[in-house]
C-alpha cells in the first residue's frame, strides 16, 4: 500500500523532512501546518520540491474546531475555510482533515455538525478538496470513531468521509471491529501510532509518547484488518508526535518508521518480507580495545581461556565452556567496547536478506580478504550484528577463521548481554530486535541508580535462543554506561570463589544488602555468610525460582556478570540493580 | 518548625546526601531504604555520621503491603518488622512509615487492618518505634488520608499514628479541612511535596512529577495550616521524587528545598522573614563580552545611544528612551551575553536582606572600590541580579557611577526579559523569582520549535514592574539557546521601518505566515502589507487586545525584540513562538 508520514513526526526544516521522507522511500507526506508556515518557500515551491523528490502530499490539517457551533464562528470558519483550499490548491493536496471539536463552544448537537460539516464539504468540493473528519479520543462531544461515522453518514455529502486514527480508537479502547460497519471508499484516510501502555490523560498521552506501530502495547495490526476488511485502498500514513522524535534525526526517525510500516504490512499479511529466521543463540560477543592488556587480564582472572588466534588478523577468542568471547586490536579504540555481537543463526543468508528487506544497514561481509564471509547489520547504536553458523556441518564456520591452540576446562554459556541504548533510538532498537533479528520484547521496567531513573526491556528467543537487554540512559548525555556480558554457570558459588582466587575485582557487595536478604528470605546462614562472603546477589520469583549472580569490576565500557539459574527463574535480577548500579558509581 | 527531607530527594551516595542535607541546614531526614543498602557504611557507622552532622535520623520505611492481608502473610511481614526494628535501633531512629496496602492480597477489612496494625505498633513498641500509617493515593483499599485515620484510631495503640503526605491528599482532590479533626498527638508525621496540576495518573505523577512546595499547583500552604490547628509539632518533610532531582547536584537541591520550607512556614504565619520588595521596574540589562563591536553594532542599528560611559572601567550605558543596556568589556567571554540585570528596587537594602534569608548567593556589592554599592545576588542561572535605585533623591543611583555625554532621543522601556535556565533548575528558577523577588508565576506553556518541545513561564510584577520569563530548554544538552531584551515602543511600525533603514538585521519572517494571518485575523490589506514588508508579526487575545512584535538576528547569545502592545494584551505571543524558532534555526 502506499505509505506517507505526515512532517510532525520528522524534526528540522520542512526542506528537511520531505528529504528525509523521500529517503527512506515514502510515498507521500502530511504536512503540518507550523512546518509550512516557518518556511520560506511558497506554496508552489513545497509542491515542487515534494513532486521532485516523488512524493505527494496526502493531507492538510489548517483548521481546528470547526463543526457544531453557533452560526457567527461557523461563518469565521468557512471564510479561513477559503483562504486554506486557495493554499490548498496550490499546493497540490486533495484532502482536509477535520478533527472533532474540543473548544468550549462546540454544542452537543450531531444534526448541526453534520449540516456543516455538508457544507464545508460542498465548499471545499468547489476546489475539487475531499474532508475527512476524524475524531480525536479527547473531543468535546464526539471522541470515538463511529460517532464520527455516524455524523458523516448522517451528511451524506460525496466530498466528505472519515480519517481513523489508531491511537485515538485504541487509547479510548474502542472496539476497532465496528471499523467494518464502515464502507471503504468512506474512510478517506488513515493515521497510524502506537503508544506505550498507560494509565494517563489521554491529551498527555498522545502529545509525548506516541511512537511507531510495532514499538509501543497497541493491537495496530489487528485494527488494520478491520480497515481492510472494509476495502480501503489509501494510504497507511504515520501520525507520530513524541518528545524524542522532535530530537532525533530526521533520516534515522523516517527509516525507523518505514520500517515500522513494512513490519506492519507484513503482520497484516498484504505483503510478504522473507520469513524471520529467529537465532538460537549467542556465537560470540566481540570486544574491540586496542590495549587488551585490562580485558586480557579480567577474561583470565574470571576463567576464561585464550583458545585460538585469528589466522591473519590480531583477533583471538577466548571460551568459557560454550561462553566465546572475541577479542581485537584492529581498532582505534584505546577503551574496551562491546562493539559486535555473532547471533548463531539456522539461515544466516536468509537472516541478512530479511534485515536488508527491513532496511537495516549491511556491513560489508568480508572484514577482510580471506575471511569466513559473515552476513552482518549495523543495530541502531551501532554494534555490528553477524549471523553466524558455528561448527555446523556443510556450513562455513566463523571459526575456520581461527586456529586452535587451547581448550576450555571451566563451565559457562552466554545468557545475556546487556546493552546500553543511545537516547534518542531505544524504541527504534526494541523494533529493529523485534521485526529484525525475531526476538519478543517483554516488559519495560524502570530501575533506579543514585543518578536517575532509567528504563530496561529485555527480548529473547525462547526458550535457549539469545536474550538481550536493552537498557537506556536517564539522560541523553548518559549514552556511555557500561555494557556487560552475563555468563551462566552451573554453581555460582564454585564459580565466584574461583574467580577470588585469582585476583578478579569483584564488585564489592555492602552487607547492609544481606541483612535486609536475611529479613526478606528464609535462607540458611550458611547461605548468607556465603553470599555476604562473595559478593553474590540473590533473588527469586514468584513460582520459587531463584537467580544467584555477582558482578565483576569494569574495564572500559566493559563487565561480566556471573549468574545461575534455578528452578525456571527467567528475570534478570532487576530488584538488585540498584545496589549494582551504586556500588558501580563508588 | 524542625525540618527534614527524604534522601531520595537527593542525588548521590547517601554519605554525599547527608552532607548536602546538613549544608542546606536541615535537621533531620528519612532515609530511603534503598539509600541504605547501597551504603557500604554499617548502620552504627550511618548515625555516627548523620549525629556528626546535626541530623537526626527521623524516619524510616523498610516494609510496603503490611497491614489487611491473610495471616500467613502477615506473619512473613512481622518476621520481617523484627530485623527491621533491630536495624532502626541500631540506626536510632524512632518512627517507621507504613504505607497503605497496594497489593493484590490486601482485603477490604478495616477491623482486619486496625488489628494487625495494633500487632505491629504493639512489637515496635518493645523497640522504642512508633508506627506511622499513611493512605497511599493509590492504595488498593484505603487512599485516602480520613480512611487511614479511622484505622489508626479502630486500632488505639499508643505506638500507632498516622503520617500525612501532602501529595496523597491533595493529588486526590480530598478536602484537607478534615485534618482538624485527627489529635495532633496522633500525626506522627508530615511529608510535603507539591506538583504541577495535571491529569494523568496519580502513581505516575508522584513518581515523576512531584516538586517542592511553592513549585507547583498545590495549595500546600492550606494544608499546613489544617495540619497546624491540630497542635502537630513534628519537622516538615520534604518527600519529592522526579526526573530532575535524581539527576542534580544533591547541594544545590538540598538549597532549593530548605528555601521552599522557608518560603511556606512564611505563607503559614509560623515564622517571618524580612518582608518582600516587590521590584518596580527593570533598570537595566547587562550585556557582557570582550569583543563588542558586534554588540554596539546592533544596539545602534535599533535605535540605542550610547549615552554614558563608567568613570572607571570599560562599561558603557546604552539607551533607547527608558530602556537602558549596560555593555561590559570587562570579562574573559568574547560571545555576547545576558549576564546581569538591575531590577528597580523601592528599598534595595531590604530585598538583599530578604534574598539572604531565602539563601539566595550574594555577591559583591562593589564591583570595584569607588562604584556606588549594589546589593547583588546570583540566580540559579547564574544571573547576577542587582537592586537598583535609579535616580531617586535620598539614594545614591548607580548612574552615579557614569559619565554621560549623550541622550537619547527615541522611546522605549524595557517589557521583558527573556532567560534560558537549565534543564536541572527550571522549578528552582521559579521558585527562587517568586519567593525572594515577589514576582508572581503564571501559567506553563508549551512551545514547539523545530527540534523539541519547551517550556516557558513567565513571572511578572503587576502592573509596570519587571516581567521575566524563564524558558526550559529541551534537553539538557541545549541550555546554550539564547536569551532576549525586549522592548516596548509606542509604534512598531515605525519603529521597524527606522531599523530597517538602519540596517538591522530583523528575523526574516516567512511568506506562509502572512497568509495564515490573513485567514485568521481581519486585517486590512494595508496593515498585511506592512507587516509583511517589516517582518512584525502579529497577536491577538480574546478581549479584542492585540500585540505587534519583531525580532533582530542573534549576537552571540543574545537578540533583541521590539514589541507594542493595544488594549491590554498581556501576552508574549506564544502562538508566534513556532514561527521565531524555526527562522532562528535557519
Amino acid at each position: 500500500m502506499r505509505k506517507s508520514i505526515a512532517t510532525v513526526c520528522l524534526s528540522g526544516t520542512l526542506t528537511e523532512k520531505l528529504t528525509a521522507a523521500a529517503r527512506a522511500g515514502f510515498d507521500g507526506v502530511e504536512i503540518f501546518e507550523n512546518d509550512l508556515l516557518a518556511s520560506p518557500l511558497a506554496p508552489e515551491e513545497i509542491a515542487a520540491r515534494a513532486a521532485d523528490l516523488g512524493l505527494t502530499i496526502d493531507l492538510y490539517q489548517p483548521m481546528r474546531d470547526v463543526e457544531a457551533v453557533p452560526e457567527d464562528l461557523f461563518a469565521r470558519t468557512l471564510r479561513r475555510a477559503r483562504h486554506k483550499f486557495g493554499l490548498m490548491r496550490r499546493l497540490g493536496v486533495g484532502t482536509v482533515l477535520v478533527c472533532s471539536n474540543v473548544s468550549a463552544p462546540a454544542l452537543d448537537d450531531d444534526d448541526l455538525a453534520a449540516d456543516q460539516l455538508f457544507r464545508l464539504a460542498e465548499l471545499a468540493e468547489e476546489s475539487g478538496i475531499r474532508v475527512a473528519y476524524e475524531a480525536l479520543a479527547w473531543g468535546r462531544h464526539v471522541s470515538t470513531y463511529d460517532h464520527a461515522w455516524r455524523i458523516v453518514r448522517t451528511a451524506g455529502h460525496p466530498a466528505l468521509g472519515t480519517c481513523l486514527d489508531s491511537f485515538h480508537i485504541l487509547s479510548r479502547g474502542s472496539d476497532p471491529k465496528g471499523i467494518e460497519e464502515i464502507p471503504g471508499e468512506k474512510i478517506f484516510f488513515l493515521q497510524l501510532a502506537d503508544a506505550p501502555l498507560m494509565a494517563m490523560d489521554v491529551l498527555q498521552w498522545s502529545r509525548h509518547y506516541r511512537c511507531f506501530p510495532g514499538q509501543g502495547g497497541f493491537d495496530v495490526t489487528g485494527l488494520l484488518h478491520h480497515v481492510l476488511a472494509t476495502g480501503y485502498t489509501g494510504p497507511l500514513s504515520l501520525e507520530v508526535f513524541n518528545d524524542v522524535f522532535r530530537q532525533a534525526d530526521a533520516g534515522r526517525t523516517a527509516l525507523d518508521g518505514m520500517r515500522s510500516l513494512l513490519a506492519l504490512e507484513e503482520s497484516a499479511g498484504i505483503s510478504a518480507l522473507p520469513a524471520p529466521v529467529v537465532p538460537t543463540g549467542v556465537a560470540f560477543a566481540e570486544l574491540a580495545t586496542s590495549d587488551p592488556e585490562p580485558a586480557e587480564a579480567l577474561l583470565t582472572a574470571v576463567g576464561f581461556t585464550r583458545t585460538a588466534r585469528h589466522r591473519t588478523k590480531p583477533v583471538d577468542l577466548w571460551e568459557r565452556g560454550e561462553a566465546r568471547v572475541v577479542l581485537t586490536t584492529a581498532t582505534r579504540r584505546t577503551s574496551t567496547a562491546l562493539a559486535a555481537l555473532g547471533l548463531e543463526s539456522p539461515a544466516p543468508a536468509a537472516a541478512a536478506r530479511r534485515a536488508e528487506a527491513l532496511l537495516a544497514p549491511t556491513l560489508p561481509k568480508h572484514r577482510t580478504a580471506d575471511d569466513v564471509p559473515l552476513d552482518s547489520i549495523a543495530a541502531p547504536d551501532g554494534t555490528e550484528v553477524l549471523f553466524c553458523a558455528t561448527r555446523r556441518a556443510g556450513t562455513a564456520s566463523w571459526t575456520d577463521d581461527f586456529t586452535f591452540t587451547g581448550e576450555s576446562h571451566a563451565d559457562g554459556r552466554l545468557d545475556h548481554l546487556a546493552l546500553t541504548q543511545p537516547w534518542h533510538h531505544f524504541d527504534e532498537a526494541v523494533l529493529f530486535h523485534r521485526a529484525i533479528l525475531g526476538l519478543r520484547p517483554h516488559d519495560t521496567v524502570e530501575l533506579a541508580d543514585p543518578y536517575g531513573l532509567f528504563r530496561s526491556r529485555a527480548l529473547s528467543a525462547s526458550p535457549s535462543g539469545p536474550r538481550l537487554v536493552l537498557n537506556l540512559a536517564p539522560t541523553p548525555g548518559a549514552d556511555d554506561r557500561a555494557r556487560h556480558i552475563a555468563v551462566a554457570v552451573d554453581d555460582l558459588v564454585t564459580t565466584a570463589r574461583a574467580c577470588h582466587a585469582a585476583g578478579a575485582p569483584l564488585l564489592p557487595v555492602p552487607g547492609n544488602y544481606y541483612d535486609d536478604l536475611a529479613a526478606r528470605f528464609d535462607l540458611t546462614e550458611g547461605e548468607l555468610a556465603t553470599y555476604r562472603e562473595l559478593g553474590i546477589l540473590y533473588d527469586r520469583d514468584e513460582q520459587g525460582g531463584e537467580f544467584l549472580h555477582c558482578y565483576t569490576g569494569t574495564v572500559g565500557q566493559v563487565f561480566f556478570e556471573f549468574v545461575q539459574r534455578k528452578g525456571g527463574y527467567s528475570g534478570y535480577g532487576a530488584a538488585n540493580a540498584p545496589i549494582r548500579l551504586a556500588a558501580q558509581r563508588r
